[in-house]
């Protein structure tokens, strides 16, 4: 948890707010997503108990200080500044999505309400956690959804975008439905089933590979998984059926993996080993995974490491946290941008989803109890004036929360490219009427 | 610093080793790139210092072998097992490329020699930061080379995969040859200089877009950057104008940046202010920017953010730590793979660099001393016995180290595209005898 992790823009802002008297002020910003990336129709967010923590342990500690007064960019910074930054705690709202929900273009995944520097100088750790976190849910969600009953386990810390991109990838991609990860510490910290035996390196260390296997065996009993391809993936096979039972089965890690995993299923069968499974890895993704499946290649279940720890087709987020709104005592002001491509939608919103779509509407609303079908108010209080307002639920309630729910979305959204029938999102009448002014108004501004 | 963040299997591995008896075998193991990614005709190592941190404290903390105890995965492994990893150090020896060296697919960016846990459980930690950081130098180099004289600056923490990746990203880019990165913690960690000014919603926090200009020149004077897109970007190019200098000049994020980059640049001649500078951001990359300097745009500085810090054409380094001998007392055995599309060439290497080749040879040769031209010897001892051996440099020095030597590259390779005459990568004669020897005693262990 640091504060310091952040944009330096965002405390060269921070030290304007304050020279220019505006730290009373309470703004609103929004983190949402601007468009769908390729061959996606949904995104499934996650990432809000890490966003929780930072803003719950938000402070700088004095040698950071020191450090930001030696910046040219603090030179006319007034000492009052600095010690405003050394009590600066988050004492503010956190409205957000639970994790494993799904969300479309537009809609916040969360909203933060506070003191203006409070809510500004998260930006960038909140976008950082929670876009890459919702990009790996998504992408575990694809993933899951393709390879159907078969297990999917994320395998991919080793190209993870560094170590700890390694930790919130498989805790995101147990979100969004994997049976676990190999990531150790992301099992100890989060409670997530945690798998793995043996690399290539594993049978190279030892004289004979029958003899790696006898004493893999040996140690993991029913747990077995022999990897067969170190030299020969046939023989290896042979091989993992010589020794037999106890064993969970094998995993093959290279080569054409439909021919091979039919080859291997007939020695084990033909050995007796029927209830011996295959595991498959090598580079693997969900385009990988239907090609797999259409060929009806015998395979148990897989393990799915680079593209998914990284999202390798779709790599980020277009995911931007916006301020909306500013309320100094009585008087509020809405505010957006204008630029081209990248216009916003002023006020605070709340997304309200029915059955078949969602409405966006102001937060202050209540589209659902307008009479009619019932709706669900995605954004619930997490924060409220700096404390928690109750503990986040359990990761395995999010993982099922993202199992429903993306289940229940129509099926022309389940697939893997582009939906022709996208999921509606439309905006309420107040919150089009609210934009219909602030835009008015801001024109003006923009003229000379 | 953590022992833990590992995949399971190099931890079931160790209890099978220790089981097995065979903790006392030294292995060597090296990580490398298997094959160039897409418009890569080189890649810039970086990583190594997060590598040393890691193994200089390298230690299982109570709480975790508590903790791996209750996995059904250890239900077999002996109570000693927990003692030999609770008083595990790493004592092992790191080669390694300097930061900022220039590698090729198959050479070793550094090798590991230690006891056979202590180099097997290294791998996941080592890869995640290493193949990262080299990724992310990689795209930076290029980016850079392509800018010419024009500064770059890293912006892309808040769509990294992660806060860490977001500073080891601004580490890493700085290595690649970027001026400097947004990144605050990246910078107090590091010594990486520091950028950043204001962002839109500074522009719209207040009233008028002048004020928020003139409350900015106040803070940083001569640092100043207006980012003028917010409502309408000429219009903001003349309020900028309009206060004049102290500037540093204006950034613009959205829009035609060849189109506005001249308008802008004729706004600012007009008022006499020839020496204010343009600054763009907005989705930028090497590609785009050669674009924009093709179009003459009368740009600057580029800020690149999202596909510098995700390496978003090439997400990820096909990058392995694969062993390559073991020694037990005075018996030496080579290891190899023969997994079809992944075989490893068996036994220690070493880089030599000539001017226009490289030669990979066996560790205990000496390519340059036998005449004939000068070669550099790219792997260097960092950790002896468990301990480091000199300081490693200063990054500014590992930042030089990558500008000269890419700069040094034929220029057939410093293009945004695959090169048709790649560096030649030739393996010593020692080499490949020795690996023909090993592949033959292998095949025959393939065999029924």
């Amino acid at each position: 948890m640091n504060a310091l992790l952040t944009d330096l823009y965002q405390l060269t802002m921070a030290a304007g707010y304050f020279e220019a008297g505006k730290i009373q002020e309470t703004a609103t910003f929004e983190l949402f997503v601007r468009r769908l990336p390729l061959n996606r129709n949904f995104l499934v967010c996650a990432g809000l108990a890490q966003a929780v923590e930072y803003l719950l342990n938000f402070r700088f500690r004095p040698e950071e200080i020191a450090w930001l007064r030696t910046l040219p960019q603090f030179a006319n910074a007034s000492p009052a500044f600095f010690d405003y930054l050394a009590q600066l705690r988050f004492t503010g709202d956190l409205f957000a999505m639970p994790e494993g929900t799904p969300v479309f273009p537009g809609e916040p995944l969360l909203t933060v309400r506070a003191p203006l520097v409070e809510a500004q100088i998260p930006e960038t750790y909140l976008l950082s956690t929670i876009a890459f976190q919702t990009l790996i849910a998504t992408k575990a969600a694809r993933i899951v959804e393709i390879a159907g009953q078969k297990a999917v386990v994320e395998f991919g810390t080793r190209r993870a975008h560094s170590p700890q991109a390694g930790v919130l990838a498989g805790r995101a991609a147990y979100i969004g439905g994997c049976v676990g990860t190999s990531n150790t510490l992301a099992g100890m910290q989060f409670g997530i089933p945690v798998f793995g035996t043996a690399a290539h390196s594993w049978v190279q260390t030892f004289a004979h590979e029958l003899e790696a296997f006898r004493s893999l065996q040996q140690l993991l009993g029913p747990n077995t998984v022999y990897l067969i391809d170190t030299y020969d993936t046939l023989e290896g096979a042979r091989r993992a059926a010589q020794l037999g039972k106890p064993m969970w089965g094998v995993r093959i890690d290279s080569g054409n993996l439909v021919e091979m995993s039919r080859a291997v299923r007939r020695i084990l069968d033909h050995a007796g080993l029927k209830e011996a499974k295959i595991m498959a890895t090598s580079d693997l993704n969900e385009y990988k995974i239907a090609e797999l499946l259409a060929a009806k290649a015998p395979i148990d279940a897989f393990g799915v490491g680079t593209d998914l720890a990284t999202s390798a087709d779709v790599p980020s987020l277009s995911a931007v946290y916006k301020i909306v709104e500013l309320r100094q005592g009585e008087e509020r002001r809405y505010t957006a941008k204008l630029s081209e491509g990248k216009r916003t939608l002023a006020g605070a919103k709340q997304v309200f989803r029915f059955s078949d779509h969602d409405i966006v509407g102001s937060s202050w609303e209540c589209v659902g109890c307008k009479g009619g079908p019932p709706a669900e108010a995605l954004l619930q209080p997490v924060i409220l004036n700096g404390a928690l307002v109750q503990p986040l639920p359990e990761i395995q309630s999010s993982r099922q929360r993202s199992l429903d729910s993306v289940h229940r979305l129509p099926r022309s959204l389940r697939t893997l490219f582009e939906s022709k029938e996208p999921w509606r999102v439309e905006y309420s009448e107040e919150l089009l009427a609210l934009n219909a002014r602030v835009q008015r108004s801001l024109e003006q501004e923009a003229k000379p």
